[in-house]
C-alpha cells in the first residue's frame, strides 16, 4: 500500500515516517503531503500558549483526556523547547505524557526548534496537516509564545488558547508584544494564587476590536477548569464557523504557508548547489569588496537558473 | 551633502532616517547602506539577552554610563517588546533611558517586531552596520532571548551576555533551548537572592567546548558588578581577536546576513508583483485545488520573471 494510503487509514508508523521526512525537507515527502492535502481542513487546529513554567503542557493533558472521554481523536505537536513533550521538563510531566503513547486515539510529536526560524512555522503548519488528513478531530499545537515566530504560529491556528498565571508580569507589556491580541481564549492557570481575579478584571476589561474573550480559572494540577477549557474551544469553532471567520483564518493561513514555501524553496536550491558561491561571497563581504544585499542580487539571478534547470 | 556622508560624520537626524527608510526596506535605504558597508568592521557587537524582567535593560544602562566615562560611544538597539527602550516597561526605567538621549554619544533605537521573523534579524543586523559607519565603538543589542528568532541574533553578535536571575527556572531547559550554549558570558542579576551560589555552580561546571565562560554576579539596581561585566566583555574581544574567532564569527553572520536578504527580496518581489496571484493560490489551497508547496513553485516561476525584469 502506498504511504500516503497507509498515513489516511492511520498507520502510526507511516505517519511518524512521513514527518521524518517532511522535517528533513524532502520532495518526496512533500509529494506524499500532495496526494493528502485534499483529506485536511477536517481537524481543529488549536493552538495552545505561553511562558515556560505556567502549565501549558498540564491542561494539555487534562484537554486531552477530556476529548478522549468525548470520543475524539487528538493530535499534539510542542514546539517549546522547554515542554515535556520534546523532553526537556521535570520527570513526573514526561512520565504523564507518555500515558498517552499507548492510546491509539492520541499522537504526540515534538518539533525540532534548532532549525531557523521559518522552517518551524512552517514544519509545524505541515505536521499539522499530516495530522488532519490520518483524521484526528483536533491538532493541539504548544509554543512558548514569546518569540515573534511562536506568535506567528499562535496566529496561525483556528483557535488560540493563552495561558497566564497570577504575578508573572505586566499584561501591558504582553499586550504590546502582540501576544495577548492573538489570543480567543484566556486561561489563568494557578488560579488560587493572590492576584487571579485583578488578572481577570484586566483581562475582561481589555479593549477587543471583535467579539468579548472568554477568561477561564483553571488549577490545571488538580484538573479544575478543564471541562471550561473545552467547553469555549467548542463554542470558538461554532462562532468561526457561523461568522464565516474560520474560512477568512484559513485563507490567511494558505497564504503564510504559501510564503513560507517560495522562501524555503529558495533557500533549498541555495544549499543544494551555491553553497561554494554564498562561502566565496561572505568572504566578500567581510573583506568590504561588497555588501550583503548585493551580493544576495548576484546569489538570487544563479538561484533562478538552478531552479529552472530542476526537474 | 549626500546622506551616506552625513551618517559618517555622525548626523543623528541622517541616522534615525536611513533607519527608519532600512525598516521599510527601501531600495534607496539599501543603496546607501551600500556605499556605508565599506567603513563598518570597527564596532564590537554585544548581545545582550535574558527572559523579562531579569534586568537586561538596567543592566545595559549601567554598561553604557561605564563606557561613556571611558570615552567610548555607544549603540543601543532594543528588539524585545517589553524592552523600556521600546517603551514597554514601568515609568521609572523609561526615564533612566531617556537621560541618555541628551548625550551625543549614545543612539538608542527599537526596533518594531511586528514585521515577522526573518525582517527582524537583517533589520537588528542593518541597524547595526548604521551605528558601526557612524562611529560608535560599541553596539548593544537588546532581545528577550526566548523565541528562536531572538537566538539566532544572539548568535550574530560578536559577544554575547546571557542574563539569568536566581529562582527563576531550571537552567536544563535553557540549554535544551539552546540559549545557554549562544552565551559567552552569564551575568547572574539579583545575586542577593536565595540560589544565586547554586545557579553559579552549575554555569560553572558546565561542559562546554570553548574556552570556560565567566559567570559574574550583580546587582544592576544598585549598580554592583557592572564593571566586571564591562571587563569581561573586553576580554572576550581581545580573545576573539588573538584566537582568530571574531573573523569567523562574522564570516558566519555574512552568510546569515546574505541568506536573509535573499529571502527578503523574492519576498518584496512578491508584495510589489503578485499580491493578486498570491490570493488566487490561497483561494485555490483552502477550495484544495492545490496544496502550498505546489502553489508555491507556481509564484517562484512569476518572481524570477519579476526580478529578472527590475532595473
Amino acid at each position: 500500500m502506498e504511504i500516503a494510503e497507509r498515513v489516511l487509514a492511520g498507520n502510526i508508523r507511516a505517519v511518524a515516517r512521513l514527518m521524518t521526512e517532511l522535517e528533513c525537507n524532502r520532495p518526496y515527502a512533500l509529494k506524499i503531503l500532495h496526494e493528502l492535502y485534499p483529506h485536511t481542513g477536517k481537524a481543529h487546529i488549536v493552538g495552545v500558549t505561553g511562558a515556560p513554567g505556567v502549565g501549558k503542557s498540564t491542561l494539555i493533558d487534562s484537554v486531552t483526556r477530556s476529548l478522549r472521554r468525548r470520543g475524539m481523536t487528538v493530535g499534539i505537536l510542542a514546539i517549546d523547547p522547554t515542554s515535556p513533550f520534546t523532553g526537556g521538563a521535570l520527570l513526573g510531566d514526561r512520565v504523564r505524557m507518555e500515558k498517552h503513547n499507548t492510546d491509539p486515539g492520541v499522537f504526540i510529536r515534538s518539533l525540532a526548534t534548532r532549525g531557523g526560524t521559518g522552517g518551524l512555522s512552517r514544519a509545524a503548519l505541515r505536521m499539522a496537516h499530516v495530522l488532519d488528513a490520518m483524521g484526528k478531530d483536533m491538532v493541539i499545537i504548544e509554543t512558548v509564545g514569546i518569540g515573534q515566530a511562536e506568535i506567528d504560529i499562535t496566529k496561525m491556528t483556528d483557535t488560540s488558547v493563552l495561558i497566564l498565571v497570577p504575578g508573572m508580569g505586566d499584561t501591558i507589556q504582553l499586550m504590546k508584544a502582540g501576544i495577548l491580541e492573538a489570543a480567543d481564549i484566556f486561561v489563568i492557570n494557578k488560579s488560587s494564587r493572590d492576584g487571579a481575579e485583578t488578572l481577570r478584571a484586566e483581562l475582561e476589561n481589555m479593549p477587543t476590536s471583535g467579539r468579548q474573550r472568554p477568561v477561564i480559572l483553571t488549577e490545571s494540577v488538580l484538573n479544575q477548569g478543564t471541562e471550561e477549557v473545552v467547553e469555549q474551544v467548542f463554542r470558538h469553532k461554532q462562532d468561526l464557523i457561523s461568522s464565516g471567520e474560520l474560512r477568512e483564518r484559513r485563507r490567511k493561513r494558505a497564504v503564510y504557508e504559501l510564503m513560507s514555501d517560495v522562501e524555503g524553496a529558495v533557500r533549498n536550491a541555495i544549499e543544494a548547489g551555491m553553497k561554494g558561491e554564498v562561502e566565496r561571497l561572505a568572504e566578500d563581504i567581510i573583506e568590504k569588496k561588497t555588501d550583503p544585499s548585493t551580493a544576495a542580487a548576484e546569489i538570487l539571478e544563479n538561484v533562478f537558473n538552478h531552479i529552472r534547470r530542476a526537474p
